[in-house]
């Protein structure tokens, strides 16, 4: 690389471009790591590789197994003040043990006895409920309270005071999604302590949030700015579960509706910007045919789903499972994900796409060869 | 927590929020274990702090010990395919030696021998350089050679191809400022090799970029659409040297024009949008007058500065440091940063405040009494 | 104004700022008229008033005049290619009878005979329909059948190819909203002229559209990106009903959902952004309960009202008008408009504020004292 | 059109798909005339044409007669309180008189004898000043004091205070551009009365709005936030020039950077945004080359251009003529429009174009054609 009219000599590179390691380079190592300082050309296989290879794996867990070990905790660990909330969280396992799903998304499944509550707090990470089974549970957000039911989606803006409480006589389980490691990685979080009981003992089947705000395409005059995240707090099932079979049946007059045959598809939003419901979250619901098959598609950016109904194969690089309801598992960055379905397939997921598209680091890439390249 | 009338019986939780240790939550515990799963609660003190509690860690490098380093890396490591460049990155005492200058960015000192090349590739890191002393060596950035001089400022967008190439024959050292650690963290970068040597030997004085962009207010009628990442690719220091300049005289002629009293500032801007350079850098050149001390400010999200000309005082938490021309240091997330000069400091700055803005998440705080609370 | 130390004589000015009238300046203003020269210092009083003083004026028009004059029409004139629709068109008194309601938008009824086809057309006109009653007309746009029945509000995005059909065995009327006059005075419209009958026979009681799009806070994968217009082609009266009945009920359950006491309003939107549903006109709902009066506004732009359901008296500047199902009224610039109802009063609105908004020149006054300054 | 079916008899149309004229039909008309109602399948042809065909004409003004028609009115009307501006407008031919250069745009000289002051005021109206000819006035904005020199541009805000001064012992003449008839014919103006004279004597060969904000890429850290119009008060002709220069110099050099061979083009932007410098005007300065002709293009919305240096022809749609130095002319909607230069031609232009890219109403077409179809 240097030309023979440099008046500098120096040592040939390896095939990794490494140079030669003398005993000069030896003693400049050892004055880098004394002056806290780090080569690029020792780490830069590692850091810059020529596509993202995640430390996460891509891994699924049962909700026959994750629902016992919620119940247990139901029986020996109380819900209060400092502990917050009963919820157990996915741990990746290339993170080393962490409490992340991915290297930016928590989930976890969170479980409320009956009559019980989780105290009020509010922190600035983004949240999400969604419902897989079961009802009784109002979580009570800035003073609103929301019911939650099988197949809702309960999005929780970042600051946002909120507790639950199960107003029923049997017990709930749900899964949270948030993004703590994002924000525990950047050091943006920020939390407070509220109420240790909820504020409110009412328990309406509608919350106002939707009595305001889920009419479609209307917005109330009173409020006409803006918002980073959703101020619809909950987001039926009865919505959702239409909207998709309304796809399947225009696909099947003829007319495009789904992203592939067989494949319909909606994405939560925010009505006040038509974008994703919360900043760094984003949301979705998929529903397959019964004898679908997608084609392999990698991203930037990590997803978890949770198999809401049906029955299933997914693919996710070189792993491959059976799903069934309630089933979670996690998509690392730029893994090929496909599914294949005999009976029909309902799936949420959810992911950090906002976070790329907003810093325009968004890809993706689809193609029946990504599989085996990859 | 739980109401008279539960159902069930629950242990009752330590001051922290911990259920008692009995041999059965030992037990659900090793459950969790072998699941993957994490409790919220023997983790929430850690996640989910009242403020960001960073593990990176102020620190001062000095540039004193700095370059000798990087001359001597000059005499024992080439330069070529495979390691790509002769930096030599801050690595943080808080990251586990890792070459991250915080969670977010990087920071290196980059060294290049008279007539000596760097091979062009491309990356999806977003990336600048700085000049604090020297000339000689042109960036040549898709074909465009800038050339490099002593306070200029050389933003690089991601996945634009570039090399290096020292014209003169003298050694030349420079920073550069990355986003690696982000886009390594979050599972986001590409990249690909290009030609081994820079394919232009022009050595112009200003580079095509600025014969197109560099003049205040006008765009040219050929690239009307707004771009992610500003298109101009060298900001001189006569042009920032000036804008402190005036900023300082409107001042004293009695106009609000600075920051604070004696404390010039300019962010560098993309000239499509008028937002910052690159999607998720920011970069700021300061400027305190003789005898000016600056309120202490805490803000999320991470800074390194370099001292381009003066000394001065630098209080970044607990830390207390007096610097000078070339001096590094990085403020933690949420650290009160606080300066002090008698005889006048010129600082550029960056940071990751892109990534939060864009998010939702960015806060700061200035007060006196902040240093003492935190 | 002139100082004295000035080279140049010239004359005083009388209090309007004219000067005097001599022979010199009479032939300097016959100089400016061959030159097609006019000076400001005449014109200025019209043209720069201190707040918007429209020639338009206001006005209302009953639907028990304007419906038999439609129903005439039906008899006496056809629908066919060149006239391309049987509209009437509200012409404002102080608009020298041409057909705008105001100088940005145009209003007009439209009636289509049993069975009767309106041809298909598209322009670059941004367009709506709004059903006061009746029903058994489709409209198709772009290939989709939409119903029209009461309540139902109806958007047309400029250049989607359009036509309708009347379906039944009763002639049916509604009312048609374009920005007709202000693409005509600023010269921006194109039309193109389609097939001679619609293109579809179907009358589904749901368009596609809104089997896509009509499902609160849902968007369909397939379409990601934002549109300037609305993709939502209907907007069902049930929806809108319901919004506002659930804004008094928040109201008389003691939360702020109202604009006013007793008076409930929605905006139509985009579902993609959450802005306004064609870029160039504002469509609204508005729902006074009975014994409500409001408080006098004005805002720049111009409205037109129909009176959905109930009666009411409506305040525009000097103008006062009883007020009942059906009727039409217009609200020039910076009007001060008010209501007051005794049994309760339902009404659309369409305006051109987006204009306003995205140019930045919106303002909006409200006060009690209002009207009598006015 | 009517099927068989419609138990409707509707009378046929003719050729241009008008009614037969029946006493019916015209008692008809007679009614509709009585409720102010116009049918719109009389009025189609005209106001919803093929593409747009403006009222306005193309029409050229030469510089060598308006001077000294400003020169005469220097000499008889004196600049104060309620004239306000010693102003004198073109008023196109096909415009009925009024003082507009097109349905959007006024054009007019101003002229301001030596030391003579024009009052302060502000309105909505946006506004700017581009100067052909000569030096020594100062416009004042919100108390800034800016100096007009030969090619410099001034932009004006809409609701800033504003006043001019000739400093200098020569009178002096420039041109006004600003958005009046637009503002009034869509009834959006507002304007406000200030001080009889300018409130400060300063004469400084910089503005501080150029201090602060004329440093290519850098903005002030006490100016964060985007602004509907550009802070940045002068565009002086040095950079103007030397960009223009550039781009042809970097033609010259085989580098893509002017619009078309011999056609260098700059926009003036808002530094906070880099959009256009006002929220209802676009100004651009083009420069052609010696022996440069262009492609006819035409575009949605009018023009107004003036001839800053050099000669040549200009063709607009029937229209062509020769210009040199001052002369200025209006091109209306969707007129297309071609310039040849023998010598070279530097023309300063201004437009409408932001309010119909921001109400996505934009259009444009180039072709040789063209002309020949138009």
């Amino acid at each position: 690389m240097t030309p023979t009219t440099s008046p500098v000599r120096v040592r040939a590179t390896d095939a990794t471009g490494q140079p030669e390691r003398t005993p000069q380079l030896e003693a400049l190592y050892r004055g880098f790591e004394q002056q806290l300082l780090v080569p690029l050309w020792t780490a830069i296989g590692e850091l810059m590789p020529a596509h993202p290879v995640s430390q996460a794996r891509p891994h699924r867990w049962r909700w026959k197994d994750l629902l016992p070990m919620a119940e247990q905790a139901g029986q020996l660990v109380p819900v209060g003040r400092g502990g917050e909330r009963r919820a157990i969280a996915l741990a990746n396992p290339g993170l080393g043990g962490q409490p992340f799903a991915t290297p930016t998304l928590w989930a976890a499944i969170q479980y409320l006895n009956p009559q019980e509550y989780a105290p009020i707090h509010r922190h600035t990470q983004n949240a999400f409920r969604f419902v897989v089974e079961g009802e009784g549970v109002w979580t009570v957000v800035n003073g609103d309270p929301v019911a939650m039911r099988r197949g809702d989606f309960l999005p929780q803006a970042g600051w946002h005071w909120h507790g639950h409480h199960n107003r029923s006589d049997r017990a709930m389980a749900w899964i949270d999604g948030l993004d703590i490691p994002f924000q525990h990685y950047t050091d943006a979080t920020f939390f407070e302590f509220g109420a240790d009981e909820v504020d409110t003992r009412e328990a309406p089947q509608r919350s106002r949030s939707e009595r305001l705000w889920a009419h479609p395409g209307l917005r109330p005059l009173t409020h006409l700015q803006p918002t980073p995240a959703t101020p619809l707090l909950a987001y039926r099932w009865e919505h959702t579960d239409r909207a998709l079979a309304e796809q399947l049946a225009l696909e099947a007059e003829g007319y495009s509706a789904t992203v592939e045959p067989g494949h319909a598809a909606v994405r939560y939003t925010n009505p006040t910007t038509g974008a994703d419901i919360l900043p760094t979250l984003r949301t979705e619901f998929h529903r397959l045919a019964p004898d679908t098959a997608t084609a392999a598609r990698s991203e930037v950016g990590s997803s978890v789903f949770q198999v809401f109904d049906g029955t299933g194969e997914v693919t996710v690089g070189d792993s491959r499972w059976s799903v069934e309801r309630g089933d979670l598992f996690v998509v690392p960055s730029w893994q090929p994900l496909a599914f294949a379905t005999e009976h029909g397939l309902d799936l949420f997921r959810f992911t950090d796409a906002p976070i790329f598209e907003r810093l325009h680091l968004h890809r993706s890439h689809q193609s029946p060869q990504e599989r085996a390249e990859a």
